[in-house]
């Protein structure tokens, strides 16, 4: 099963997202784990490589469980994790093979287009406190189908 | 890959811990999830089905990469997601199939046969802030050979 973290940086009320190419709709820099590799550390690597910087004072906001149906069965299952990080340090890439990386105003992320679950967690990562859980599933065009949702606070 | 959820009840200065029989050992109550849970779901079926409780004020407090290694190679890896939980409701189970229910002070985590693995992920959801993620490598045999950890706070 495969394990996804992404991170959202967040500074003077804005957030960096990566525009990818294919469909123009915008994500957190981010990618899979490596054998071995805490969520922590693969949230961290996968944002340096993505974006050339550092993430400061990096931290969990959510979990999530992945999954795709058709024909309401499950054809595949994954686990995404988010982070957010406070500050990010060093100069960032603008343009890369993952796409166009750019700081937007929070609230564009009501607006911007992207998967609905993903905006349901960056929002979130963005703008309450505690931790994040849940479910999306989605069709395999990335439609959202459900979302299931909890959250807590420590 | 194997997703596993646990949580450890506290209350009133003593944690809820099932010794199971084969070794002796103590765990948190939990178990595997299943296929569109949460882990936050996944986490409270498994605590109600262990012991009969209902957990209040459920959270996350760790997540872990575990690894057995044999011959330096890697021969199992899934991912443990640790709560906590402040109170419990219900009668809870003493005795079932899965090992014996009891509350013990959270000072006895430190002595309690068990995982040294678990040791470490378990003090730190019962006594300190935040969330800790890591990466524990083991015998095939459940013995430690390495953990590496981070932590991060709100």
């Amino acid at each position: 099963m495969q394990r996804i973290a992404n991170l959202l940086a967040i500074k003077d009320g804005q957030v960096l997202l990566l525009q990818k190419p294919r469909r123009g709709w915008y994500v957190a820099p981010g990618g899979k784990m490596e054998s071995g590799e805490s969520i922590y550390e693969a949230a961290v690597r996968e944002f340096k490589e993505e974006t050339n910087g550092t993430p400061l004072h990096t931290h969990l906001k959510g979990v999530y469980t992945m999954v795709i149906k058709e024909n309401e069965e499950t054809v595949d299952e994954w686990m995404l994790y988010t982070f957010v990080a406070t500050d990010v340090e060093g100069e960032l890439f603008k343009e890369t093979r993952e796409g166009t990386l750019a700081w937007h105003p929070i609230e564009k992320l009501k607006h911007l287009p992207m998967a609905e679950g993903d905006r349901t967690n960056l929002l979130f990562a963005a703008a309450q406190s505690g931790i994040q859980y849940g479910t999306f599933e989605y069709t395999k065009d990335f439609e959202l189908l459900h979302e299931k949702i909890q959250m807590s606070n420590e």
